[in-house]
């Protein structure tokens, strides 16, 4: 590690503890000037935005930010805690995409939303390898039992396939989630809103250790730092732009894990909502997310969240994922049917009865049932899969259907 | 009644026994010559449409259709049925908009979509009445406890707030949605898929009877037809059509409720949702139709419904409303940019600039916003409002609809 590596590493340590994380003011200077000269001009009272200058003008009359630093350091050191950096090779570059954030609500200034400056990790794991393929599970601390199942079937299952399960190390939903991947020999990461030498809360001390074990946790704040109340909703950020996309389990109404919800839409990432009971109080900001965000989609199952943030094509070849096919339950005829409508392009009737080797009334009759299904389409050219039919079959990777090249044109 | 309006009225009859209702020739016939030119004709064999030929010719020869629409007429008198004709003052005008219904799959052709020819009738009430304000409420035979109890918690306070219940008579949510209006005290409508003198299932027969003392027992088929499979499919047009808006609660996978909401998106009405649980096969249909299809809004509670079918202003009063356009809560110069993007078709910034006077610079910057919500598309040639936003703004009413009393009188 170079002094000026040493000297930058520092330098954002102190930054961090002169101002809160986010700070837009702040990470401007230091995307101008570098880390090192930005806390030089702050401690020498230059600061730039009336909304920060008592803050730092206070802290930095108190005390020098760098000893301060050097103190988080050594304490950090104790419990096996390093200081992660954007030129470090493992920084998890996806927190980048915050420096372009607009928040959705418009007029909103963005404050506190720039990424973190540094971040302090415990555990053996590559912080950036550990996001590459990750999944946030957010919800409420006073889940039910029916959403800490679900975070556990989705953990659990999205774990198995190697993806992380990142949260917040809170009770409730956060606390499933990370024990599903602990349950499936997974990989879980808890970004926390304090420093990580005393994980809060307290009670989730067992967890936190194991997680430190096999996993990772992470926090924009130094060692001794508390979860004050406003901490946790700066840290939501980094929980929403670090991972591929969150999903949301349960939530009160107005919680803050929709203020989570709020950031993955604003940053254009997977925002995934389990629906509940409507008589489920804990279900309200699910149901709530959904009606006043369009971008928020439902999702019931891992192979929904895998649609959502996994890569195209990436899946075609797990055949123990467990998806239903819209043909699952189809009878033999209508399957047979649907099974002869060209993957692309149309086919008429007459086509589809030679091809399936049925007669053409039974073909008729059960165009009429897939149609109600909504897996195919009747066209004035003939007969076609729905985008519906097409996707569910790219999904689920069946193979291809052969193409229509031997058969005559359709007919009307 | 003229004798002529009675040769309609039969015409009509006979005209639903020679081919299902729904049919597009047989409607785009009767629309240019009148039902007793149309029934002449088609008895003639002068029938023009191949699909339509075999059915029709082979019942005109059987039998002749005034003498079973006669028959009907007798059968239904004895029950207390009347047939109802789009020149009487009580028609549902809401049905006519089947005339112009575009699937929602472009490209589909619109079979056996087309309005009612006749509607048969038990019950006292004014059928144009009892449709003005309803609400169809559709889903599961097999339905659970939840769904009961949030049918009859949904249908109970719809109907207090004198919204008729509408649904199609079956056991499950549909049984619990007639229940729920006749605990309240309001209004239900009977939809059929079978004569409205034997009504299916047989089990409901007290309900029926219920029904017809105090709301309306409804079918397009005569007296004495059959609950046919297929006839459940075309019936439910109706539900969608007649309603200010449908409610599905609970529906298992690929249901005929989904197929009635695909009809109620394609008609460009609330087509609403409830949630449940994600371990439960009665809402895996509801969550289903929730991922497919951008236009379904989930809805937990009555004042969501009266959100999604009541007259702008009508609800102002009440505090539980939420926001439901999307444009809501734009700042002032995204809403005006928003403003100025056409209808149809595209606008380049420009052009946006100048309608909404508003800098360039401004409005490339409010349009990605406006993007990120979904509410527009940039394509090749200008910027475009998105399938969402333009369905968003019909549904609210912006600009607002006429009252239904004003409605052109239907086309006969």
């Amino acid at each position: 590690m170079s002094g000026t590596e040493d000297d930058d590493r520092l330098a954002r340590v102190a930054l961090t503890w002169l101002a809160e994380p986010g700070n837009r003011a702040v990470w401007d200077l230091v995307q101008a000037r570098g880390a090192v000269a930005t806390l030089e001009q702050l401690i020498g009272g230059d600061v730039p935005e009336d909304s920060l200058r008592t803050a730092v003008l206070a802290r930095a009359r108190t005390d020098d930010p760098r000893h301060h630093a050097e103190v988080a350091l050594r304490r950090g050191r104790r419990v096996g805690a390093r200081v992660v950096i954007p030129s470090d090779e493992e920084w998890p570059s996806r927190v980048e995409s915050l420096a372009t954030l607009e928040l959705e609500i418009p007029g909103q200034i963005n404050h506190d939303v720039r990424p973190p400056l540094c971040l302090w990790v415990r555990g053996g794991r590559s912080v950036g390898e550990a996001f590459e393929r990750s999944v946030a599970i957010v919800g409420a601390r006073a889940a039910t039992r029916y959403g800490e199942n679900v975070t556990m079937d989705l953990g659990y299952g999205l774990a198995e396939q190697d993806w992380t399960i990142v949260s917040g190390g809170a009770f409730g939903i956060d606390t499933f989630a990370h024990r599903s991947a602990l349950a499936a020999g997974g990989t879980t990461v808890a970004v926390l809103a304090c420093g990580v030498d005393r994980p809060y809360p307290l009670g989730n001390t067992p967890i936190f250790q194991q997680i430190a074990d096999s996993g990772l946790l992470m926090s924009e704040w130094p060692p001794g730092s508390e979860p004050l109340r406003h901490r946790f909703l700066i840290r939501n950020r980094v929980i929403a732009a670090a991972t591929a996309g969150t999903v949301m389990v349960e939530a009160a109404a107005r919680s803050g894990a929709a203020q989570t919800m709020s950031r993955v839409v604003a940053l254009n990432r997977p925002a995934m909502v389990v629906p509940g009971p409507v008589t489920s109080a804990m279900s309200v900001g699910c149901h709530e997310l959904l009606r006043r965000c369009p971008q928020a989609r439902v999702v019931t199952t891992v192979a929904h969240v895998l649609d959502e943030v996994g890569q195209i094509g990436e899946y075609l070849a797990e055949p123990a994922r467990a998806v239903s096919h819209p043909r699952d339950d189809l009878d033999e005829e209508s399957a047979l049917v649907l099974e002869a409508v060209p993957r692309r392009g149309t086919a008429g009737p007459g086509q589809l009865a030679s091809r399936a080797g049925l007669s053409l009334r039974t073909v008729l009759r059960r165009l009429s049932l897939l149609e109600i299904r909504g897996l195919v389409v009747r066209r004035g050219d003939g007969v076609a899969l729905t985008e519906f039919a097409r996707a569910a079959t790219e999904r689920t990777g069946m193979p291809p259907r052969a193409p229509l090249t031997a058969a005559p044109p359709s007919s009307g």
